[in-house]
């Protein structure tokens, strides 16, 4: 299951400054809740034929106090590789861990997954307001 | 005939936040109404020259209480398959189905159907007030 | 000549929302005036040596009571293949004939003709004010 | 089920002259076969969560005596939305009608279908030989 | 009808030298064989349902004694307008008709026709050898 | 020398709606003012060295009681062939003449001239206020 | 060295008009300052190292009483080719020169350079207030 | 390490306009943060696993009384080859040295990165305000 | 500089066929010899002025017995970050170092380098036979 | 004038080995013979209105003994800046100059010129025989 104790931190080096940071993951996986039940039984859910899903994970915030640290993000997000969990709990759980992580001024998270079902599937939300740029 | 029954919710696992779901199905196809009467007996329609309709159905909305269970959806939209329904009925229904199942903040069906008799239609019709981005 | 008696409507399924219909016919033909001279004698036109012209025709509208049947729309545009006639009458006409056809909240006709004489003609006519989107 | 006697003829024209004739239908649909069972039980199918394929048909052929009428290809094609088949079995029996019908100096089909799975699949069979383009 | 007698040559000005002439011709229109039969009675036709079909004519050739006038050229392609052909016949004679107005070393005709009943149709014919590039 | 009395204009058949038309012209040329001169003496000029210009002129106007004649126009445009212009003179010059000729409510000329010297020129005219679109 | 005394001007045909003038020369070269000086010593720059810069200069401006001659802005500009000179100095150079010499209602002046070690620059300099489109 | 000593600067030749310089460099390299430390023993970091970082650095501004000269920045960017460095810092790093080297009116500098561990990032930062664009 | 010991290889696991292997690296760089003298002392040729290359270093072999380890290539192509060498020599010391390492059937080694002084450099060498495409 | 003097070589480090050299220099300038006489004179044709000529220089050879030299090679390129030559001395005599200095196995010259009057033009030259790709 996503393990937000993976995420770390690093104190923003320019925390006086309202700057953006933009991070697109396209190797995000996870798994197709079973029977539209979500669970963490993965091995499990793989074996009875819940399918795994593919999308791309779009991150952009202005920092406050902290930094994600890059690969500490990676390995965040490769904890979802054996969750089954609905594409809307996803986006929401990562902008919420990411959020709590390092409580930024705004944060966008984008949720771009590949045709399931003969469907597309797009989600996007977002804490605090976005600066104005100048 | 369409099946809203088909329809299955969850509820919003963010149900606080304004997010946006955004989903594409490039599959669907119905019937074109019988010498311009709509109709159920599909498989009668077909043998007497009713033709069938494709076309792509993008939904894009912002939850409430609940969301749009994935498979269900697909499955409602395969309900179509043997619908003999006006274009605008079709996208106005899509709407009205999605809308009583999951009450959503704002929610806008937008019907793309390939060309027939020379001629391409694109249906949009929107129940709500989209909230602004941040 | 054009035929506006073959426009068929049928009553609008959901006349209380202001949802956009949008056709675009790119099968458009119709015969060049003689002299500068409109004519009905199409046959004659072009035994004169009146050119045929081609374009694409897009109809955009928000219904009101009524919406147009697609193969009926297809049929009255066939009927100006032996017309000769202006195309700034051409896509008016159109726009005449759809909206005492319908009555819609607003319409728009683009005739996007293909180049005559070196130079491509673009006409744009509306009626009504279109309801924004939300 | 597909239904080969909607296939209609008409004498070959130009019988003496070895030229192609190329159609692309990217409308069809057919059912995918429920647990692996090929069946025409379509409707009960549906219900049991056999999902709806969609793809494109490409034939091009030289044709001898005979030249399959386009209207009645279309019905024919349409045949198969409520068959459940495999694509293997669709794109050969298609050929295999088409042969039927009109005997051709060479036809070649290739059915190209939608992702399902994360696959995509493509199948081309041919009859006879291809005529050296001059 | 198809009118042969509209074409007109003029004597290749460079006989001894095989060069290639490539003509298109994107606004070819006939009418669709009304049930299945060819037939002359255009108006007629049209009111009774056979529909206009569209498509493009691209004609190349490597000319012999004579060439093909161009305007004459588009005066025979215009009288296919009320004529109710198949495309197959269309494209044979329209080289069976050019093959006899200058008897060229090698002539190809390709007739490229929109989608009729979701199924595109292109149709290619050939007289003589065409002779090899240097 | 430019020629406006060749433009020739009829009654706009609905002066009452402002619509829009918009008309491209790829195949404008005149000849390079000789020593920074502007003259009639075309043929002299050809004869001393004043290169040709080529050019696109595009028109867009929203007509009041009259309409361009759409032959007419190319005749008034083909008639700068021998005239020696500023690209300046060029592009008012047509919207002053189309001006006088169809006086209407709001009508854009832009010029958009081929490479000379290593310099590509575009000039944009404009007569009244252009209607807000609805 | 820019010789400012190249440009030729002729009086505005039309200066009543607020109309727009666009020129894009893609030829623009200069030597780039040797040791950071700007220098007209352009061969012995040349001989020590100084290396040419080439970029593109995009004018844009409205005039008022004066335009400024086409030929003689490419001599102006080709005046640049033995000057050693800052990019910045060179685009607001070329617009005071302009501007004195034709005092524009409003003129902008772009240039985009080659990239120099790795690097490419734009530079954008305005005077006066652009008139508002109508 | 970054060594903003190398930045040079010449007196704005145009102090008193507000123009705007545009500046990108594609082949900025650094080292990336070796165990998430940020370190000066570049290579030591090398030795040890730290692997190089590649981007695009753009830099947009408006001068006040100095300019950047370009071969000084050069140098500069090529100065962080050897600094172990976090996204973050790097960008506002760049920003502040600029910042102190030539305050200018406006500054924006965008670090455009390649991808690692399958996530890309985007950091942009920004001091002053843009003046309006005329 | 270049060390051919980080190259690290296994046995091939399917030597019996001729299968291609195709590798690209987008993120080569180096340094440019100082003065035309190539050298090892890369932070002295920095600090000299000896400027960074970069390049897209493609990799194409049959492998015989054995295979580049991907990892330990990443490693060795990093090792020229401080080595001062022609393109001429880079290009082809990475195929001598590989050819050593694995003794490939054939193997081509392209290096595509930004340009530098306005001149954009492509090197390609090969050794062996490429065995034919069957 | 050209200066092939400026031309340094260096030892091919891998003379053994038929492999490629393939530079692109997109910023070559020369001036173009003043009426129709070549001359060393630039200044004095820039003055009488011997035009600038911009073009790209793309050479292609397969070393044997010696390599250009890079820097050398844009230096003597920059020698044509004052030269006014026509397109086909400049590429042959680049060629000439190149294949003295270091006498490959093949060397290919290819000089793509900007329009200039409405006409572009590509000059390609070759010595020696090219060895086969493998």
């Amino acid at each position: 299951m996503p393990k937000p104790e993976l995420l770390e931190t690093f104190p923003n080096p320019y925390a006086d400054r309202a700057y953006e940071i933009h991070m697109v993951c396209n190797e995000f996986t996870s798994l197709c809740p079973l029977g539209g039940v979500e669970s963490d039984a993965a091995e499990l859910a793989l074996l009875k034929g819940g399918a795994p899903d593919f999308g791309t994970i779009t991150i952009t915030y202005v920092p406050a106090a902290a930094c994600v640290e890059l690969k500490s993000l990676k390995l965040y997000l490769w904890s979802y590789r054996d969750a089954a969990v609905f594409y809307e709990r996803a986006v929401n759980r990562i902008l919420d861990d990411l959020n709590a992580a390092v409580s930024p001024r705004w944060m966008r998270v984008v949720g771009d997954f590949n045709v399931r079902g003969g469907i597309k599937s797009v989600i996007t939300a977002t804490v605090g307001v976005r600066p104005q740029a100048k």
